[in-house]
């Protein structure tokens, strides 16, 4: 049995915490609220995010990044992409020996324009980590916490810790898969969420589930075009932390980038949906992101482009839906192709 | 402006006859209720599969098959897969000059394991036909006919003929793209219908969106698997055809094949299933032959062998799922390699 720090208490950070404790581990949770950690220790409850779920005993919770970070295996990171940076140059100082970095964050880092792995590396020194893991995947914080089947994927680019990660939270209800093409699925974790805000918006302006379908296959298309040219798997978006996560994100009455994207197509401006939700939106920054990368690129992103016009200069939601469903008739195999680099040529008639 | 013979009254052939003759075309509907015939002419309405929608001016509707396919340039044929011989041997007397068959019907001959183009090329002969095409993707009647966007892809192995047919559907709310693959493009439309059986059986069982999302994925997963085996292209089933179908086929409230999943799920029979739905569920059949196909060609298909052994073994649904998560840890791209025909291998670090 392992010692784990987590950081970050949010609902995604708590259903990791109780797989972890599930299987035995030790799971010492930092959260950044008294009355949140005080309820967890003393109530069982995360009372804000996950109200109805009972924790573990072996969940202890702390306010003092210290504490938590005191005597661990392996650090778990969960926190919003924009607070990374942070939270990892608060954790640093309480580590003195080389440790296993996991995170579970779906996000690109707006400024910089990295992945999550590339900022552990950046600001954890290599003589306090051993390894980065992403864990990735469709999965639900409140289905997890039911003990509900789930499947995720454990990404990193040394397949041992791949591995190790896998045996810590693989369980009966909770699968885990492992990949090596850890910027694949960072970067279909990340892209997804543009992909979600657009499937609400479509949803919110009134079109039905075949728009919504096109919009998700199309998406995906965009996403694994621009991975392929970072140096990702064009397979790994055919898997769980692609079209599975894709799937759970764009169909769920949980996701809050749908909801968000539903929100703007009734009509809502993006400062209205951001204060109403009152939580992280990943996927707003990550639009922006994206389109300044895949400009930097030149891959075309039909759908991440129109997003970007609605969400940062004012386009009309319906006026993008209408670009992105009346462009010219085309091949689909063309628009398929994923670049340049496609493999796959070859099996075309 | 075109005649064209829709074969085939439910539905998706109502519902395609309203696009055609929205783009100007004359439709010559056949059915074989004089009642329904009745009320398509003379209340503009198809009472039995869409009250609330009326029909344009220029759908005409008849019984004699001989009067749909009086004059006329192309063959529409949308009816299941397992009245699709019978329909054709029908309509061949009727024929004396080489016509353009099109159809959108999704499944496979249950004893010849054919494809519906391929019954086409059997019971049509050469003297009697152009070309056919197949018009496939995720497109709910219910949302073609409200005029809500949606999006199809065309396949013929004559590409012109592909090009034809997008031209003749083609609108502002119907997009059709080209796809010379004709194979994946059919097996994407017959194979998903399994996996939504599987969707709505985890539904039935209680499961959430976390399981229907792995189980999506991993299913379209071993349709690409056998697909390629077959001679698709895998890039097919990352399309409209396949993945855009499976997601509106698996999520959404008006599937017959999920909601036959979920009656199984819930404790229903095969034989209590099909008759309270009084409607022809193709995934049934389908995932017969499939499994078949796959035992033959020696492709490893989990999902679609243990629905076969719940819908034909009277094996329990739940042990039937439990068994597909308890399957033992492995890593996700081997089981995303679609078969030893991989051309991706060698983008695996």
């Amino acid at each position: 049995m392992a010692n784990i720090a987590v950081l970050g208490s949010g609902s995604w950070g708590t259903a990791l915490s109780i797989v972890l404790a599930d299987n035995g581990h030790r799971v010492q949770l930092w959260g950044r609220s008294k009355e949140q950690v005080d309820a967890i220790n003393e109530d069982r409850r995360n009372t804000r995010y996950l109200p109805d779920v009972t924790l573990p005993e072996n969940i202890h919770a702390y306010t003092n990044i210290a504490d938590a970070l005191n005597v661990v295996d392996a650090v778990l990171v969960v926190v919003p992409t924009k607070a990374m940076r942070d939270v990892l140059s608060l954790a640093r100082e309480h580590i003195s020996e080389p440790l296993l970095f996991v995170h579970a964050s779906k996000g690109i880092e707006p400024e910089t324009h990295l992945r999550v792995s590339q900022i552990i590396e950046e600001v954890i020194p290599e003589t306090k980590r051993s390894s980065v893991v992403v864990l990735s995947g469709p999965s639900h914080a409140e289905e997890v916490c039911k003990r509900q089947p789930t499947t995720v994927t454990s990404s990193s680019l040394q397949m041992e810790s791949a591995e190790e990660v896998q045996d810590l939270f693989m369980n009966q209800h909770f699968r885990v898969y492992t990949n090596p093409d850890l910027i694949g699925v960072e970067i279909g974790g990340a892209l997804k969420n543009i992909i979600a805000i657009g499937a609400g918006m479509t949803s919110g302006l009134g079109f039905g589930d075949n728009a919504k379908a096109a919009l998700m296959t199309r998406g995906l298309a965009e996403i694994a075009r621009l991975g392929m040219k970072l140096g990702a798997n064009p397979l790994t978006f055919a898997g769980l932390s692609g079209l599975g996560d894709l799937i759970v994100t764009c169909t769920s009455v949980h996701s809050r980038n749908w909801r968000a994207g539903n929100m703007l197509g009734k009509g809502k401006t993006v400062d209205e949906v951001e204060s109403e939700m009152g939580m992280v939106v990943e996927g707003i920054r990550t639009t922006k992101a994206a389109f300044q990368v895949s400009q930097e690129m030149n891959v075309e992103m039909p759908i991440t482009e129109e997003l970007y016009q609605v969400l940062f200069h004012d386009k009309s939601p319906k006026e993008a839906v209408s670009e992105l469903m009346g462009r010219v008739k085309k091949h689909e195999v063309e628009d398929l192709k994923f670049g340049d680099k496609d493999p796959l040529n070859h099996f075309e008639p």
